[in-house]
């Protein structure tokens, strides 16, 4: 008996998950852990406190608890914008005429504009209830920011944003939203910091990068009494806190009876693909149901589809741990006509493994062919894609045509992380005509891979 | 046997209403007539032509049909961004202390990013129906704009957006928005008109109005083969659409069992309050029940708290046709510094009429409070709100307040019409304590008054 499939499907709020969801219980194989870039051991509960809180030290490094309870703060401030809707694309299908099934999760009911704020709440109620004053962290395209001050906002907590400086000047409306949250927010690099201040000596007229302004918050939370450092992707306790976009997911889907052939999500530094797909990659872990599974990433900043997979920093100012994962080398920084996000060199560490194992597959697309979806999916789905997630919608795009040419009625799941209201200078250019594309060369990622740390296997 | 309300009450997509509600059916005594401008006699359905589509003519003559189907393109338009969820502000009630219960309609989860997405879906669609190639028309703050092309878009239908040129200037990234949705956007006044070099002859650095966009408008489709001139506000049968709000708001809290005390939504031309309050004053006017209504306006262009209750030209190159309303002169413009819209100098003739009778009370607010309020609102309920829905947070917050210290449990309900996300020129201004308020004084408006059209009653 099928039922009618609505256009949204809003789940209950009594039908939202309240635990998060660890992948790690179900590997097998457990993912490589964190190392001392001095000793190059794994790095301990106590290297990692003066950097992180504790509660999220212990979720970073459990690889055994399969699930994790919510606490009740975070999941009443979930409740304000959450279960986000799983939407079934019935006017996207029209306009491609394809026989497959296209399914997105919309993230970006929220005024941080992303899934972002699902790990913020988390990381700043936990160190709220450790008793700090504040945090810092890094933001490039700014979502990531944004949700921390919202979160922060809402907690009483102190907030501290590094901004990389080509996206704080460009996106002068993203800053005053953080400030309307009562976060500081700096350009970086800045001469607030040691490590600001060698980039800014060397290249005194970059226009920044994440892994350097990552560098500038995590000394700024080791120099400030009462703060820890807080990061939006690549650790596994962020993938842990965004699990529930997944596990939303599958709630919804197995209310309505539907089972997704491909599930789809962009990839910067993993933390929406992650989430998204973490609950059914479970299942496939346990050998319960298979699905493909798709990581987007642009051509200008390739991670999955053209880095090598091995142990790098996590910062371009060096002072991070070292993760094993797949990338491009920690001074890598994409081309300056890239727009949007998802332009980190590196990729989380469970991500990176199960891509190294096969079970994860990679594409990379041009920033002009994914605006062209963003505007084709702005205009027949009714919501401006952030670029970011505009990743995914080409890909989903390219396989619903394919369907078409096959007669598949696949059905495609994926995640649509956010909204573009803060990327119209990118949307200009696009409508302008003057966007261009740009492929790092094989030389330059060699030059780049040949200063990847030595490490023993 | 009470339920416990959720933070987000949803209903499924079958529970949207099939109908709209036409509210001068149940009023006895019915709204004055548009006039034409010359003789001063009601507009015909032949004169009105020129500028409107032929069905929107029907529906602003319309003073008897209580129900009005929606039609199927709209309804499954409707459906990608509705029914729109009702929010039980548990967040703020617990920050102020209240013992009132606050719920408010959200209506800004959709990129338009407020409820004008309504009527422009329904007008572009009667456009398109009637075999037109485009409509024209104005916008201040920009949301009617970008809504009105967001319909365009998905229509396939030409759209010429006359835009206040100071808006313009301020907020490029709404034009852009308009532009990702194929609009034509021009800055107001223009020397594309006879109206707009008329005004620029006259005042060459001015910055626009609202009334002057709408002259350029409507001669532009006019003098265009295929174009109609469609309205955002003001019009009965935008106030028609929008009864969608209040419908839904209705359904929902029937559902729970809510009934609210007061009920509170900002104006400006009146689109929003109008739909908001439709069902719930057609049950006073029904005898049925009984609520407070209140319109809250900016101080700064203050129609109902200050205005005159006369017949005016709906624009200020008074080519439109007059109507009997609360005005403060069409040749009115509010102080450069009022941010945000509600800048028109009418209000729909229907709530005019309302509001005469007492049935519907007003209040003006400062910009300065009313952003004070935004930023409290933004930081507990996790939604940065357009700078026009933050008179109504204020207004409501006022009320809780009161109640608090009344030991009053009233059920206020208000609209949240859209969000803020274009709207961060004005916040910068206030987070850096650089925003002025602005009052026009009496003499202003006893000179703005003194150039009223003589019609006799």
């Amino acid at each position: 008996m099928t039922q009618e499939i609505p256009y949204k499907i809003y789940l209950h709020e009594n039908e939202m998950p309240k635990y998060w969801y660890n992948i790690r219980a179900d590997m097998k194989k457990k993912p490589a852990p964190l190392l001392n870039p001095a000793t190059h051991r794994p790095m301990t509960f106590e290297e990692l406190q003066p950097v992180f809180c504790d509660e999220l030290i212990r979720q970073e490094l459990d690889n055994t608890t399969p699930y994790i309870e919510i606490p009740d703060e975070i999941y009443n401030f979930y409740k304000m914008y959450r279960p986000s809707p799983l939407v079934r694309a019935y006017c996207l299908e029209k306009l491609l005429d394809t026989p497959a099934k296209i399914y997105y999760k919309f993230e970006g009911s929220n005024t941080s504009g992303s899934h972002k704020l699902n790990s913020a709440i988390a990381q700043g109620y936990y160190a709220k209830q450790q008793g700090l004053t504040g945090v810092t962290t890094e933001t490039g395209a700014g979502q990531w920011g944004t949700a921390l001050s919202m979160a922060c906002g809402y907690l009483g907590l102190k907030c501290h944003v590094f901004m990389v400086k080509g996206s704080y000047e460009l996106k002068p409306f993203r800053k005053e939203v953080m400030r309307t949250y009562g976060a500081e927010v700096t350009p970086s690099p800045s001469d607030t910091t040691e490590a600001g201040r060698k980039i800014l000596s060397e290249h005194p007229n970059t226009s920044g990068s994440l892994g350097c302004a990552i560098s500038e918050a995590v000394e700024t939370a080791e120099n400030t009494e009462g703060y820890r450092y807080v990061l939006g992707s690549v650790l596994n306790q962020v993938m842990l806190h965004q699990s529930i976009i997944g596990l939303e997911c599958k709630t919804a889907m197995d209310k309505y009876d539907i089972t997704p052939d491909i599930i789809i999500g962009c990839a910067g530094g993993g933390s929406n693909l992650g989430g998204l797909i973490a609950p059914f990659m479970g299942e496939q872990l346990r050998g319960e149901a298979e699905y493909e599974f798709l990581a987007v990433e642009p051509a200008s900043c390739p991670s999955f589809t053209r880095g090598r997979y091995a142990y790098d920093f996590c910062d371009t100012g060096k002072v991070c741990p070292l993760a094993k994962m797949y990338t491009l080398g920690c001074d890598f920084i994409p081309s300056g006509n890239h727009s949007g996000g998802l332009r980190y060199h590196g990729m989380n560490p469970v991500l990176s493994q199960f891509y190294d194992e096969g079970l994860l597959k990679a594409t990379s697309i041009e920033q002009t062919r994914v605006f062209k979806a963003a505007v084709t999916f702005a205009r027949i789905e009714g919501i401006l894609p952030a670029p970011e997630s505009s990743h995914a919608i080409c890909a989903a795009i390219d396989e619903a045509v394919r369907c078409k040419e096959t007669g598949e009625e696949k059905t495609i799941l994926f995640g649509l992380t956010g909204t573009g209201y803060f990327d119209l200078k990118a949307y200009e250019q696009f409508n302008n005509g003057t966007m261009t594309d740009s492929i790092p060369t094989d030389e330059e990622l060699e030059q780049s891979f040949a200063k990847l740390p030595k490490v023993e296997a």
